[in-house]
């Protein structure tokens, strides 16, 4: 049973970003807070550019009330294959969908979108089927309430994926800060505004010794 | 363990709907606002009309306390068994019941009913131990309180069932909208009112622009 | 202090929906949740018809992204003044507004809207200065969250308006049953499942000693 | 503004108990555990019966889907006037109620019901504008949910009425524990588990001692 | 898998009721409203007492700040074994305990307790090593706070103990209602107060329609 | 009503401690974590103790399951009166409590205790209508619940009380940080772990540049 | 009473921004997530620039734990009074401060700060007391948790203060959105994502039909 | 499956304490208040005091924002390993870690950390791959909510761990009082107030008995 840690690694992984749509989100996510969605769904992407993992964006009926991707990611990712699926609902039953993921050559999903029971859960419990390994980002990640988006978790769970976080994922594949202390702080303080006040608090103690030591 | 991906086709599958009876809602279920759990529970059932699956029906007790089923269900499936049980608590118990699900010649259940905890896991967990693919509805189940339902869908998940809400089953069922956009959206918008709402924008936009377009 | 108590009659109320429109609720509504808030906005509505009270409609930019009204309330009110605002905030800056107001010779205004802080809160507190009674209908008003709507209820509480729900409204304008027993029972319980319940299980219970006392 | 204390006396006070029937708690009353309000109505009945306050009961509608009176209600009180209303909402509206009222003598009202918001909120008002102190027994009484009761409560605050619990009318109108130590301390005890317990541990520490004593 | 589901029989099953002492309940359990907890630990009591299952309590530390078992428990088995441990934690390490469950000769054991991480957690475990079929019964376990009583219930699911609630194991061992129907409905009105209100409405309608059939 | 703003001086204040005893806390209160009310009632009392206050003890009935003043509180303020109440519930009804109130000659009093709607409740609106400024400290003030809590506070507060938390009481007497930088660091960091947090990064950062600037 | 409805107007109104410091944001700031709290402060900032309203700054001993003000504020308004408090906690008793305020011309004071129970109610009070209108921004002041936040506001709200968020302050002030549309719609939209996806959804829909239209 | 009760034991087991830092605490941990937690972590490591268990301490970073360890910790151990990492952020990535848990000779791993879901699941899951027994102390490990403790618990669960309490892991380890009553009674009574409560009831039940049997 041990053999569920497979860890991230930013070699072996790629992002798939399902249906973060303006309608669904305004009109169907009510398990996260609107602030705390928005800053979730964007920490993930940064996160995926940031390791300069390929990244592969879908959406569902763009062209109608589901309305289109947030445009704060259609800006991230210019070069990202952007899969308008014509009907499909589980996105794994789109041939050019998994067709783009076995062009990354990457054996680890990484996988996020709206809604989680849906949108997500199919296409993860597809690409575990499909012999990858799959790592929910479950709060980058929304549906109607938290009972719904509890069954769709133990769904996943019990269907051999791994639950995370956009933070974990983040650090997972960071593994050591050496890599880039600079960048990597950047990343998490811009969207951890907990650890931008820490990061604010030991400046200001600087300037305040630095005057205090002249 | 990944075959616990069995995904609901609308070829294999019949819905139990157990005791889903007005004095039992009223007087137990706790675990869901009233408004909510009704809608839930008639969009199962609309579900199951949208894709004609065999439906089945079981009340206990139906003459005293527990009231009579809910109208609406009866209304909407005139020609579906209802199978009054004369005591059994779990409805596998009932021969008539289990013959009624053998009829179907369907291979996967889903099941919702009132109280989640003794009305559906029961006959869910005995399904499973006959052979059959159990997906509960969570949404369209309600007991006590949240604490009893989180431990009646542990002993169901680890017993081998998968944890739905009424959309993913929509979803899964209908795996393409282009099977039927418009019917799949009335469907899903006369029971999500975000939804609704989604549509009425973009029918105001639409509105709109015709208008400017002139 | 207790001449707070002005009973709220059906020969002296009108009813002000303010902004009830499909991307408001959709993008901004999250105090309740989407089915309760929309049985809410929508019971108001059918008391006030029920009652025959002057209903007085009014929208903020609904040919925008604020969307169009809710088509419920447009058909349930065929013949309101419908009020689309060109870009005052508060209802009450609106001259055709308060007009329309004056012209029911009503002094009893029954308020809901979205969001509660602001179209609400604001035509409240400017009716009560212009010398009305203000009944507000907390549950058919959403907004941001619970903190966001107990400030605002708090502000206008401490500003002479009564806080009421729509079921104390419609009681208090029905004042006693006889006046139309089934008209109200149907009123009510079609928007309370909870007492849809009752009176299915009633009449179950009628059928069942319909069958004994042959 | 201190004028708002005027305590809870035994000898001035009345207790209205208004419409805690079996269908309208099963039905609608969702802000309270069922075990909970159950015990606290109770508890206020025992509370009555220990001080031996007159006691008024009402209905409405106790023949039809609103269910009978609690039927320990009828039990605890054989001799109370038990008025079945015709069909006025607010009980204040119903000559024999107010008559009743009038009977006993007494000047404060500790009032409890089902729903707050109506069966409570109107009484409650209408009792304070006629020149009576009113005490609302806020646990003892039930209705939709929070948001509903939050905003009965404030219209009732506002508006006059004094916000207690059932424990706290107890303890007010005991005054002096010496005035019955061991039948207080029953009328308690038997409605409070915790305070039972610390009863319990107390007893079983005197037993350990009084070995050891020995 | 599947074989998860092993029913609780009357004829199988032995209950332990490890800890519910006053001081322990009064102190520690704040994960369930205390009413709440009272009614389930006592429903939990009633119901081996109505199957007649074999009942072996337990206390750790009684003579101290852990309080005497409940007394309404000492009530219900006078004849019970009470296993005053000395020391052991764990109950299983009490020779005598496990000596006790042997004498039943039942292979299915129902556990309840205070607290939950501790006192029934570590016997469930060590009766799963030892082979018995292990049920817990999560509403009459009490425990600090949810998130303790979660993790233990997590660790217990996983460990292969099944968990219920009071409710499910009442129904699961009674199996057909016609097996007593007055007596069963009994046992769980007398504990649901939910269910009482519904007994309530249904001869409160008797009484109707009696009444009219004159 | 802006007069309702008599700030706190620590030469008019006393405090009175009403009735935190070990059996109380632990049967009674459950609408603080028990981490959280220990802390906050030591909180209170060493606030007392740094701004020198006159403190007033008392307690009902300690020879008995309400059990002894918490321990600590004792050893904090061994030459406070300590009024052993022989039965009165409203500490005000007790002449050598409100003799010891007016031997301190402040005319401000802070009001704390178990439970909030009784022991906190009484002898605050006692002290207003006897002619006091009477501040409630809520948070070192614990109930049956939330429910409960609010209630007694909007009575308190309609009552003209003024509602405070332990952290507010302690930097109104206060009044400025330079009166005693390090006592009040201290005071107030050896309570909120939060600020003891701060407190130890910013050490830890002055080691740091300390170390660089060398 | 309805005097308490004075409206905000920009022409009036200067922001106090109270003790924003990253030390006791991330030590103390526990009734808001942290997403949400940093928007909406920088929310309430960047309303003040839209407004151009007069701004005062203050910060508590910020050459320590307490940490330096946001940076984000200071960068808002880098030609604000700064005025760094060398002791006060209540700001109004800094010389400086009130003068910065009278030098402002203004009579309304919008509020906010952290925390709440402290820093905002004292100068609140203060306020009104020296015959201000004081608004205080609930939502973009922070403290311990919703107990303390809750008696605090309740405290201001009973001393004369108005509760609001700081969407209502921004729409309270913008009167009507003609009078600059694109402004507003920016200022709201990049601090609310629910309104930014509903204009996300407007251009697309927008986007559609033109191309439909050709 | 009955394998995963292995059951803690003192001479066995290690105990891992991971970046329990103060700046990580204030700014991150969200999913406990502030006093549980400090209680918890301490409360955690009194228990491997007790035990005399071998401990091991970890920071990251700890010249930085993320602060030092908490000061307690580093009093209470002055002699165990503390690692500082230069960079890794799973601890089991550092070779100086793994080695002292190796030099321990220890199988059994309790591991506790902020945050959960990556200073805890990550040496966690990969200490159960290299063949330990992991035991997460889910009371004394914090992160940004509960959404992602519970996603990082079910992973962890999932991959094998045990999830317990800091309370349940002194039991464990304990096993039978007699093997020190009194220092385990201390051990737990100073960090569960409600067990102090009932040793503070006991100790005056025992005064007063002692004082009525002279």
């Amino acid at each position: 049973m041990s053999d569920l840690y497979s860890r991230l690694s930013k070699d072996d992984a790629a992002v798939l970003l399902v249906d973060h749509q303006t309608g669904l989100i305004s009109g169907l996510v009510r398990d996260y807070g609107v602030d705390e969605f928005k800053n979730n769904v964007l920490a993930l992407g940064d996160t995926a550019k940031f390791f300069d993992l390929p990244v592969i964006l879908t959406t569902s009926f763009e062209n109608g009330p589901n309305g289109p991707l947030m445009q704060e990611l259609v800006d991230l990712f210019p070069n990202a294959p952007k899969i308008a699926r014509p009907g499909q609902i589980n996105a794994w039953d789109n041939e050019e969908f998994v067709k783009a993921i076995k062009a990354t050559g990457k054996k680890q999903l990484i996988i996020a979108g709206v809604v989680t029971d849906v949108c997500v859960a199919f296409p993860a419990l597809s690409a575990i089927k499909a012999g990858y390994e799959v790592f929910v980002v479950t709060d980058a990640s929304g549906t109607f309430n938290k009972q719904v988006a509890d069954a769709a978790l133990t769904r996943m769970a019990h269907g051999g994926a791994q639950l995370m976080n956009w933070f974990s994922v983040a650090c997972e594949l960071q593994r050591d800060w050496r890599n880039d202390v600079e960048g990597f702080g950047n990343l998490i303080s811009s969207h951890l505004p907990g650890y931008q006040n820490l990061m604010g608090s030991y400046r200001g103690a600087q300037r305040d010794f630095s005057k205090q030591s002249v």
